[in-house]
């Protein structure tokens, strides 16, 4: 399959050099700088059972049309510059390309909505991850699986994808219900990973801490009544014991929130508990803590942007 | 007027070297080792203005009823001690002593009416502020006026101790409705000084942040909305108003909040955004914002008693 990937981030480049073992692979980004190391060293991929591997991706710029459009975009863009992003590559696409985004977070579809028909818009989220050790160097965190599925019921464009993500050893599968699985990941994201930036901890930290796990059922509780509002049925209790479960497991991980406070960047927050507050609002749900662990995250960024200290 | 003051921190160690210029004062205070220190050195206030001077008010330690009850006791304690401070020194004190309490936040009266009859407890509220050098050296970071008023409409005992507060320089009046000024004061120690806590900030830092003022104005509104359900009107936008321009007036003031988090200490949240949610939940007003900074707050001493580092 002909795949072009949108956004050459810790995640665009593991996804990339996965999926060019069977796949015509192109990485996308603006930065012309960053596409000349890849050019010269390719991507590494740093497994976590230590052994590692270096593809050669294709390469271009998002106004780059020349090279035909490709079958699927795959897009792995922050939510902050996801709709510039999708704006300057949209002219490159054929009538016939699918558009896939893995990113966390909800709200996806809409920005891919204004360069694409539903039809060909696929969603999904995975269990993997990545880290960027230098450009083109990313460090595999962890594998897992990875679930994806049609906005607009086309599960023929799904099973395509599925299929040349499979083939390249991303074992993947096409769900039916591709929103609630998008849910399930957003729960996670929207409590715990937040309440990781307000405090700079660990994710082990959320469910030691008998303060900030009242906060992190809080925001479970409020992001289940706006799923529930937006037809998706979950136990509360389920999901929270879920989330315990992970938090315990993988104790001493670093989510990309904390990591881009501490790095001043843009967070995802917009797509995950910003992004719960707002369908809350609209569907007329209670969502006071959301909003303020939200506006918090938000504050944190802009006082990054304002003095560089560490917040 | 013959005055114990109770609790030899920077608050009672000032007011204390300054009651004792017109007054017969005895420092209270569990710590022996301090009242040792406090013996040999005496307190010292350095004023704002550059001069200094130095009081040797009477010591005793909470227990020591020796050389009887006094007139008032004033009450610079802690809200997290505050009950356990009272039960202590209750036995030492006569049938006519006042209790009276500058400290910050609401509630105050309930611990005092543990030991004392409602026609025997003044409220208030002080300008004043002072931060420990060293034990009994207090740095005088800024005067201003001070206000008293008697819970049950004792009128004739306020007059007393305002008169004695005011022969000493520390200018008093009465209030007929100390309840109004203790909430004035509330509005800004439980929006902007909780938040300080949150981002580890100036005063300053509140106002320029336009999310951190965001959720300040979340956190006054909130406050004045339990005011009134408490009988109290203010009008809120006044109230922001005014808090805003002493936030940019004391750009690089340090709360206690901060100034107790960074060292490891219980803070006074329990007593300021706590109260305000305590009684918001008791008068059926939504005070989710309160609830959820006071928590965070609550998160922060929790991690520092736990591993004693930086939050």
């Amino acid at each position: 399959m002909k795949i072009d990937v949108l956004g050459a981030g810790a995640m665009g480049c593991l996804f990339g050099a996965l999926l060019s073992r069977a796949n015509e692979v192109r990485l996308v980004d603006p930065n012309r700088a960053k596409l000349k190391t890849l050019k010269d060293r390719g991507v590494t991929v740093l497994e976590p059972d230590g052994r590692s591997f270096t593809a050669f991706p294709g390469l271009r710029t998002p106004e780059d049309g020349s090279g035909g459009p490709p079958d699927l975009l795959l897009i792995f863009v922050k939510s902050a510059a996801e709709k510039e992003a999708l704006a300057a590559v949209g002219p490159t696409l054929g009538p016939d390309t699918a558009l896939l985004t893995l990113q966390n977070g909800m709200g996806h579809e809409k920005a891919m909505g204004e360069i694409a028909p539903p039809e060909r818009i696929l969603l999904g989220a995975t269990q993997h991850n990545a880290s960027l050790q230098s450009v083109g160097t990313v460090r595999h965190g962890g594998a897992g699986s990875t679930q994806l599925g049609a906005l607009a019921g086309n599960g023929e464009l799904a099973r395509a994808a599925a299929a040349a993500f499979t083939a390249a050893g991303i074992e993947t599968a096409v769900s039916a219900d591709v929103r609630a699985v998008i849910w399930r990941k957003l729960f996670m994201n929207a409590s715990a990973s937040a309440l990781t930036g307000v405090f700079r901890c660990p994710l082990g930290d959320v469910a030691e801490n008998s303060h900030i796990w009242k906060l992190c059922r809080a925001l479970i509780g409020e992001a289940v009544a706006v799923a529930k509002a937006d037809g998706f049925d979950f136990d509360e209790g389920e999901i929270a014991g879920e989330i315990y479960g992970h938090l315990v497991r993988s104790k001493g991980a670093i989510t990309s929130v904390y990591a881009d406070l501490e790095a001043g960047r843009r967070t995802e927050v917009d797509a995950i508990t910003g992004a719960v507050a707002d369908l809350g609002r609209k569907l007329g749900v209670r969502v006071p803590v959301s909003e303020t662990v939200a506006e918090i995250i938000r504050a944190m960024e802009e006082r990054k942007q304002r003095n560089g200290s560490s917040i």
